[in-house]
């Protein structure tokens, strides 16, 4: 039995959410894998904690949502305590990073430092956080070759629609030259909501955030700038890791009217915004905007939260995968995907 | 620089394809893998051949294809060489044998026994061949993990879709209940060109047969066992190890005429040949029979010799994976990604 002994970093919905899956599985992944998965620290805003046993899932989730109640809140996690964190980390045994900041804008910090400890210590990581891959994907990529030790973000380009995995095993010895991808699950769902309806996006931007599918602020989404992070990281990772966010050329779905989208269902086709990465002269460009997609294409049906991906590679074809909605559990499951990954030997799967 | 010794066992259609292959591809897996591939052992019904520092595959397959064409072809292998083959191989420093002998039917041997002595021998094995694992998936899964060595048959349940890859990865941690997938690419075809020219099997049969689509003996694709034997395969590797051939329920397309297709295609909708596997009152069951598809169904637009697999999960929702034809090519490419993947240390992706 291996012992798979998890440091938390943050502690947001999708780490809550994690902390409910994990005792449903924990015996099973024994049986399965031979992993002992127990959570030994956690560090958010509020405090660093520790349990050298292990903590009780359950437990640990319901007095951090009691501190959030009581709104016991400290000041984000910031770059100064990253030598703290790690280093108490290490002195509980921790084997395997989680780190689940809030995104940030325009900067891969804090979560970039606090990633670059880890895999320094060689420490593998998981993280489900687009902002350190958007901005220092190189460097850690780079910094996980050089120590010998797993850099994992299944979770951070289409949940629980399995694009890195995929690529990185399914396809192995097969080289991507391209891929075409629906990869925001909010956009796909307002747009799918504007053509059934026939209404206007405010009207259903509206109705979403009732529903609690939308953020508060799902300006990022609709810009299309969510789009075009996961679209970078794909490309990065998988076909060119210098290609940077200023080559992404990007249109959202902000400004589209049912009018605008009316010609396109008249013409039997329908509308979804697609993330695409593909060669144009020997140079990689990567794009964003709302694509018209014909009833014969696998994405004509992909509606609602759902996401979908088409892999264009030499020697496999290609590859189409639809899957994966926007939901916490999905997000969580990949957080425990690349946990057991990252301790497996593959080689004998 | 990881030195993987290859061993192969059979020389037909596949392993040619894969001659071909390798050389356009070693230098790049070198560079993204840290793999030198070579073949030291090759042995089929002719001879056993070797060369402890790799053939040059062009020449190998040059002198293959011309001893065929002479006609100088010996008895096919049987166990008796077992105990020859798997000591010259050892000898050779083979770490991994890729095992494509002629499927058999009604028995698994003699493809069984050389893997099986291959996996007691600590040698990680590939096959391409459905026959060993129909009737002895048990008894191999069980020596590849008390020995601790791969044991990788990618290429066996649909070729270039990632059928067994994506159940063992990308889904670790969630647990498959069922899946649902079109697995044989003459049958697809045959039913995609019955429907688009509404003609009868016979038919099509012959054209595909002069395209060179179908074997000379399509028997096992049209009557479902070919899709049966797939179908069993996966539910054995990733739901039920105990479940057997006699299990599955199998109807084909052999009595099939447009008659019968063509209310089906009336009504909006269109027909396939499906494989599934799901639960009725706790037990599981296989079945294989023409199904009407709908047009929101994702397999709606999958014709000609593509494949596609839907997977049910607990955790990650379900997930449809469409590609994969039928051709040779990709067939090797799975052959080198299995090969790729035991040499490769997972938690380092």
């Amino acid at each position: 039995m291996k012992s798979v002994r998890i440091g938390i970093i943050g502690f947001g919905k999708v780490i809550r959410a994690f902390l409910e899956l994990l005792p449903d599985k924990r015996d099973w992944i024994k049986t399965r894998y031979q992993q002992d998965l127990q959570i030994v620290a956690i560090c958010d805003s509020t405090e660093y904690m520790h349990n050298p046993d292990g903590f009780d899932p359950g437990e640990l989730l319901a007095y951090k949502l009691e501190k959030i109640a009581s709104d016991k809140r400290g000041r984000p996690l910031d770059q100064s305590e990253v030598g703290y964190v790690v280093n108490s980390f290490l002195e509980m045994g921790v084997n395997v990073a989680v780190e689940a900041l809030p995104p940030t804008r325009e900067t891969g910090e804090p979560a970039q430092s606090y990633l670059l400890a880890f895999l320094n210590a060689k420490v593998p990581v998981v993280t489900v956080n687009k902002s350190p891959l958007v901005y220092g994907y190189q460097t850690l990529y780079m910094a996980a070759r050089k120590q010998h030790v797993a850099f994992k973000f299944s979770g951070t380009t289409g949940a629980a629609l399995p694009t890195t995995d995929t690529v990185a095993t399914a396809l192995a010895g097969a080289e991507l030259y391209g891929f075409e991808a629906i990869l925001n699950g909010t956009t796909n769902f307002l747009l799918t909501e504007m053509i059934k309806n026939q209404s206007d996006l405010a009207t259903e931007l509206e109705i979403a955030q009732e529903l609690k599918i939308c953020e508060p602020d799902p300006s990022l989404d609709i810009n299309g700038w969510d789009t075009a992070f996961k679209t970078l990281i794909l490309a990065k990772a998988f076909i060119d890791p210098y290609v940077e966010l200023p080559d992404v050329q990007v249109q959202g779905i902000q400004s589209l009217t049912y009018a605008d989208i009316e010609p396109v269902i008249q013409a039997g086709n329908t509308l979804k915004l697609l993330g695409k990465a593909g060669f144009e002269n020997d140079r990689l460009r990567l794009r964003v905007k709302p694509s018209i997609i014909t009833p014969e294409h696998p994405f004509f049906h992909v509606d609602g939260t759902t996401k979908a991906i088409t892999l264009f590679t030499d020697t496999m074809g290609r590859l189409t995968m639809i899957g994966g909605s926007s939901g916490l559990k999905e997000t969580a499951a990949t957080i425990l995907k690349d946990l057991v990954n990252t301790h497996r030997d593959f080689s004998r799967i």
